[in-house]
């Protein structure tokens, strides 16, 4: 006889899922009993820690991962991570105990009422199997959905009373041996077309988005733009959740500006432009302009169907990025166009005092490992990292590509425990590490060895330079006095320094980097956005 | 000329919503523009909290009360703290940014996809206008629901350019100036009926449920039971939001167990069972069993529609509980039965070392002043406070009625801003500390001084003894380990004492009680549960 938990938890193994973060509650005692030793179960203190470690998980180590969470109000907590997770594009299959089915129509407390609408408009597909022995099949549809292009987040909810049922053995070995693949290549008809035009044009450019290195595609990437001269820009950083380029690449233009008008003006002069693996384009503020410079053409290469669809401008393949590069860089031709003016890397910072983030930057740059990987959420300096520290190498580099905060923190404990052999930095603003502050004592709990850089600035700097733009004057809630973080994380265990000058900067880095277990570092920075 | 900004701030005066609890974005601060002097603004840290923090104000003050989120992702953070105030019947009126009117067919970064779709099923409403003229009736709309029986959050969201637009000055003073009132009693011709069933019934019991001290009906339940020598149970735990009448009086039964076969053999010999702003019931655990003793008969009065649909046994009378009570005293005589023994107040309870949850609420009770408020959320002591305590004022005591954890900390921050000359206490366990632990900044920002009192016992005790009921074991994530919320509260500013004994507790209490900040007593207890 096979039970639903073991059929279950033999899929998981099957698909490789052998990592799960959640938060229990007695609804999940049940799928919980007698957890199997080949597993390892992360706890967050609350759910959208639980989801935002499972995010950075997946992302780092390329498998859909399991956050088992606490029925309707787990679910509730955790939706701002959810948010994240599809907008990142991460395979997270988010279940959910529910009560026991003889007493969910009549609503007995912590009923999932409505457990299929509750994610929604968050996850790809969400579902509640009619039957005990549907559970596997379910899991088995989640999982693989989550994994397929787009990839992004799918729910199940799980009636608490199944897990002893039992299942047909022969459908259950069906279910688990399944491998779906959803990778493809776009038609070779349209990549040629493509071809010819971007190797016709006069002057294109590319610009680089987060599914190059989701897809894997870094190297190919690199190789189109060196083959066909391409300047790149890499798509604003308000939708950058990834790098699809490397930053200190002599083609390298920098991180284009994330409003209509301006992106305009930055690509004025080229006749085709490229964009490969981000939407086009995640703009935020509303600064007009005409979409596209003067006569400029666009083509996106995207996995996601509605990428494609709601762009305002250009056209589309939707297919893989990897494989249609790799049948793109096979249909080209080494270009006669000259090559681009060399990147000059980083501007130089004056010194400052009180320091700015900018200058905390190149002092991280100055230790930063080769193989380190950046998780970031300070609003106020993302462009100060990006600029400084020229990250260049695949998979180095995390962000909440929609723009919700509270990935960071959490993200960057799931990006170590998928990469234990790469050091992690995440870099954080003392307001942005509280949308999932709890995410310290998993750090400490599983000896997970993150360090933390935090920016304090004493307010929400990102706030007041919206403020300026949109000409508020007057509006509540935008300082943030005595909101001390280095305390809050010593309060979890969190070995923590302070330091004030950019020296004393470094050295806290180098101790840090240099430690086996979680620690902090805060430094006091000037107010204000750090651009460069 | 009046703007949006202007007939809404109007609007939200006239309504006695002048107490606003938020976490601003970009897309928030054209309605933060300028904010009235005459208003007051809450900063949460994580949205969670600021609908926490709203949801008890809302309790506690009888105000619809806005709480003001960041476009899609701060809704999400907020979503379980949703389903908190949808549990608890709390009218809040949910606002969210939303990106620019002119870029949200583009999908701009951070706009709010499927705004609408995006808090169901936890709202009563979601809306977003065609047209900027229409915010203010919107909100009025949005406000006005929610404070209508069943209460509950409701959620208007807001595109960021709308706030500047000019509405017609005659139509804008019409939607201000609007009151409406659901409070209504029931049928008298029902009550009637109701009334003879009563006065008739050899042996009926009264359960009194959280929609009593909600409609301030605290006297005529205990005129009720009074006159009609009932005895009288409070509604389970898991579903007292509120108290229903107060637990040291004579008639006071104690809290009903929260399973359908336990209940049925509590209730044994009563024929007739009237049940008093309460569902019925809020199970939990699924142990079955009759749903009523054998031969008695079931009457529900609730303002709540649903809860008196989806009922598996008994009548209902759907109406305000104030106005009904009223009504059907009116109608009752003294009845001639016995009055109902005594209840003989509190279980001794025996000196333990290490010390437990149920002496640290002797030790409690015994500094507890008259006029004070508990806010509740402790899953591993629920009872054990209810039973030592016995609280017996209106107003006394909030509790997470849905079951999702994150409300405590955050609503008795609200329900000590709505009630400054009470002083409150909020029982916690380092656990359900966790999901709403940053109000502890707003505590200290705003000067709100609660008292905090934290059972530090190492695991989610109610998880372990879930577990023993499941019979499950081998459960990973119930222990917690390190978790030193003391430390933590101390990082945010909160002043922490940590007491050891009985005498310790009660004088750490006294002082913190005493206290115009806030401050917190923690206090180590022995595993397990508390009932008594």
């Amino acid at each position: 006889m096979t039970t639903v938990r073991e059929a279950s938890f033999d899929l998981f193994r099957e698909q490789g899922m052998t990592t799960m973060f959640g938060n229990p509650g007695s609804t999940e005692l049940p799928m919980l009993a007698d957890f199997p030793s080949d597993f390892r179960y992360v706890l967050g203190l609350q759910e959208a820690v639980v989801v935002g470690m499972a995010d950075g998980f997946a992302q780092a180590s390329g498998r859909t991962t399991v956050a088992n969470l606490h029925t309707a109000p787990g679910v509730g907590n955790a939706m701002g991570a959810i948010f994240n997770a599809q907008a990142n594009h991460s395979p997270v299959l988010v279940t959910a105990g529910q009560q026991a089915r003889a007493q969910i129509t009549l609503q007995a407390n912590l009923t999932n009422r409505d457990a299929i609408r509750m994610p929604h408009p968050l996850v790809k597909w969400s579902f509640e199997p009619a039957r005990a022995e549907d559970v596997p099949l379910a899991l088995a549809h989640g999982a693989h959905l989550a994994s397929l292009p787009p990839k992004g987040p799918t729910f199940v909810s799980l009636p608490m009373d199944d897990w002893y049922a039992e299942v047909d053995e022969s459908d259950a070995r069906e279910a688990i041996a399944r491998r779906v693949d959803g990778r493809a290549a776009a038609d070779p008809a349209a990549v040629r077309v493509l071809a010819d035009r971007l190797d016709a044009a006069a002057n294109p450019v590319m610009v680089a988005g987060p599914d190059i290195d989701a897809s894997g595609a870094w190297d190919d990437a690199v190789a189109l733009a060196e083959r066909q001269r391409l300047p790149v820009w890499a798509t604003p950083a308000t939708g950058g959740g990834r790098l699809g380029f490397p930053e200190n690449h002599p083609n390298f233009r920098g991180v284009l500006p994330p409003a209509i008008g301006p992106i305009g003006q930055t690509l004025e002069g080229h006749d085709l432009i490229l964009v490969v693996g981000s939407s086009v384009f995640p703009y935020y503020p509303f600064i007009p302009g005409p979409l596209l410079p003067q006569g400029a053409k666009l083509v996106a290469i995207t996995s996601d169907p509605d990428e494609a669809a709601r762009a305002p401008m250009g056209d589309a393949l939707v297919a893989d990025v990897k494989l249609t590069l790799e049948a793109l860089l096979a249909d080209l031709p080494e270009s006669a166009r000259p090559a681009p003016e060399p990147n000059q890397g980083p501007q130089e910072i004056p010194p400052a005092e009180p320091l700015d983030s900018s200058t905390v930057h190149t002092a991280l740059g100055e230790v930063f490992p080769d193989d380190g990987i950046v998780v970031l959420e300070s609003p106020a300096s993302t462009l100060a990292l990006r600029n400084q520290l020229r990250l260049s190498r695949p998979g180095s580099y995390y962000f909440s590509s929609g723009g919700g905060l509270g990935f960071g923190l959490a993200a960057s404990v799931g990006v170590q425990l998928a990469q234990p052999d790469r050091p992690v930095v995440c870099v954080l603003g003392e307001g942005s590490a509280q949308y999932a502050i709890t995410a310290f004592w998993s750090a400490v709990a599983y000896k997970v060895p993150v360090t933390f850089l935090v920016m304090r600035n004493e307010e929400y700097a990102i706030l007041k330079w919206f403020a300026d733009v949109e000409q508020v004057s007057g509006a509540p809630g935008l300082d943030l006095p005595a909101l001390d973080v280095a305390a809050v994380a010593e309060g979890y265990g969190v070995k923590a320094q302070r330091a004030r000058d950019r020296d004393g900067v470094r050295e806290a880095l180098e101790r840090a980097l240099a430690s086996s277990q979680p620690e902090l570092v805060e430094v006091p920075v000037a107010p204000g956005m750090s651009l460069f």
